[in-house]
């Protein structure tokens, strides 16, 4: 059983992932820290200094302003971190990747457990297929969203151009009398009602199309990629700066 | 039993309609009209002056020169005229708009039942549902088109516009930061491999996606909406300048 | 500006009809009843004999105990009453069809609009196309879902079937060596994580598919069918039961 | 330029073959083999025995008979065969094992492109989300095909069911009242009009899904799935039996 010491667990992520540990048989919650304490059903200390058990991978999903705290307290246990908070400064970052030299840390751009696959397999399949194929991408997000392709989009779409030798570009709509240029990446972004997030990956070949789609559903998403982190966490033996791709082990 | 002439017997959509035209038990070819004449399994007229048969429907999938021909025909017979040849001119078709005041004549912009049908379920539900859904129209076709978006997605869209007071405008793609606008229509054109032709439109609402959605197979969808006008306007009895909306009778 | 009156204000349901009453600006909540009363920014009654105040539209998302109740209070103020609570008994349903003789009663199967979009559409659109296109339908759920197929999967379903005058029969799921017949309507129940509810009407043709879908994102889509519906009721001046269609004005 | 001998080149899958090698700028075909001669752009031999001229890989979508003819003229020139002919007898396929130990021989189960793509994919992502995530298949295909579900669908299921070390089972449809069991792998058989063959893998978890999808839209794609495994068997040096997984490098 891995015991899991959760920072930030009265908060709004912090009751989510309370929600869902149950539905990882090998994983507990047996302690949580936040600076404003509500009654759970395990202990929860107000701050990172006061911690005075054992535990198996510490998880936060507080704010940027516990970062040094936990770090301190992880260099006392040894014991992995795995980071959900965001929003971090430059030299918070510096920082977070000096001390992985030392200890083991886990830091990812998208906690979402299908994203980071399908990001991994883009990086397989799109060798293979550009140049017979066509690449868009389709996303669709809801009507609040201000910025327009989503960063998820565009994190697909750089994985994309990356593994094609030849110079893309992105094409953000079509409006004219102009055949697509072989290497034309369409991203196209939707935007409407309440919907969650959902992400197209398309290859158009003669005869056949493939497709590599995520759909989000609720917020639950993230939480279960934190979860799953802190599952493989708790088997890392080594220092280093870990992420989604380490869990996936693609 | 339906009698159909079929004009143009011998090109390709001729071909397509003699394969199709067993799907339908109560129709059948009886005659062609043919300049370049081959054996078929019917009697082919060199030209529309030369026909000497009874007939009910006088089916054309020739081209814009033999409209003369045809319509003298029709003034002979009474019968209805189908006409599937693209291209018209104005002048053309002001001829053709003259000539239904007397004759019993069909001709309509998009052949495909399924297109129609989607073209005439918007008109009823957009009044409906804008207002508290975002409406957005995603298309797909092969690399090779060159108008973006095509000409059935405007046709769409402009149903849709017409069906909402307020007014609304089109979005080509989205590329920034700012938040979509209740006027905007978005319009999105993917273009890949060899996709015969795809069309989604979207009503997205609050905790809830509507999606209205045609995908072309082949060009067989054309000549099965041909055969169903011929179907249709063997039952009618007055002149007019018929569509495919009468077809569907929506 | 239509007052609403909402039954069951202080329960799961009522708070979510609460909070998504400001994106209608022509309706506002000015009072509510509740057994078990909490500060809301509206006077609570906690028992519809309370009432002392003039409202448009009684909406109750409260239970079937209430429903007595609610009828003497319709009766005294002869404004319109949306039911919104579900699993009354068959002598309840009966009460509720005699008293619409007098008092103008809502009462719906189901209250997304979407899906009484859909159905409505189904009506007018299935007996067009079969025949000549082959009818499916895929539906997806959660995991946890016990019935297969979903009631909203056979309530459309059962339309479909209503709209053909050729008996057909349902098919749950292919597995052999045998051709579809044309009565047949698949009707397909993915089962899968957290999947809200998806229902997609297949109508695939000689050369082309239309679909029409369906895709809830969360129980929102209930609120706004009931804010939809006191809009509408808002409207009526007559005795009568009615229901989403009269909603929709298909 | 790899230098392609066409046997059966005057058949339908040939002439497929001679209009789609244009797209691959570094494959040509130089010569024919085929019992029914016609004129083309290249010389054609009668038979296998005939055949005078260098090539680099001889590609066979001529049928069953000629195989014989065809390894003795493997034999004699070392240079690689693609067989895409089909329903060869076990004696046949054991023939074709014994000669792969000293010939380089190619054979696929599938010729498509991207179905051995999604299977390798399969392969890989299977292991990695069973437990957390249900998975089912949804396959579409044309109202004439007699097995249910597709040999692709049950190709895609068996690589499921052999990634995953706990016993699963298929489940094909669903009617009743009974949840879900973990163990399930549900495929789902849609029949209709003339679909030319649609598969979708479903990942579905909590809180997102996932899904690798596959639409067939001609017959081309068996033609560009032979000729990327004549580019590939170009490269090869050694004796041996390959298959699009080598072709894919996956």
């Amino acid at each position: 059983m891995v015991k899991i010491l959760l920072s930030g667990c009265c908060g709004k992520m912090g009751t989510v992932i309370s929600n869902l540990v149950s539905e990882f048989p090998n994983l507990e919650i047996i302690a949580g820290i936040d600076r404003f304490p509500r009654e759970l059903n395990y202990p929860v200390f107000t701050t990172p200094d006061d911690v005075n058990i054992e535990y198996d991978v510490l998880l936060d999903f507080s704010n940027v302003s516990t970062l040094h705290k936990l770090l301190e307290l992880t260099e006392r246990t040894k014991k992995p971190l795995v980071i959900c908070s965001t929003g971090y400064s430059q030299e918070d970052l510096d920082l977070i990747n000096e001390k992985s030299k030392t200890l083991p840390l886990f830091k990812s751009a998208n906690m979402s457990l299908g994203i980071n696959l399908i990001n991994s397999l883009l990086r397989k399949v799109t060798p293979l297929l550009y140049g017979n194929y066509d690449i868009e991408i389709i996303e669709k997000h809801h009507n609040q969203k201000l910025d327009s392709p989503s960063g998820t989009a565009l994190l697909l779409a750089d994985t994309i151009k990356d593994s094609i030798s030849e110079e893309t570009h992105y094409v953000h709509g079509r409006d004219g009398h102009k055949k697509r240029e072989k290497t034309e990446i369409g991203i196209h972004a939707v935007r409407g009602g309440s919907i969650v997030g959902d992400h197209d990956v398309i290859f158009a070949g003669t005869g056949e199309v493939i497709e590599l789609s995520h759909k989000a559903i609720s917020r639950d998403v993230f939480a279960i990629g934190a979860l799953k982190a802190c599952e493989y966490m708790a088997t890392v033996k080594n220092a280093g700066l870990y992420n989604m791709d380490d869990v996936l082990g693609l």
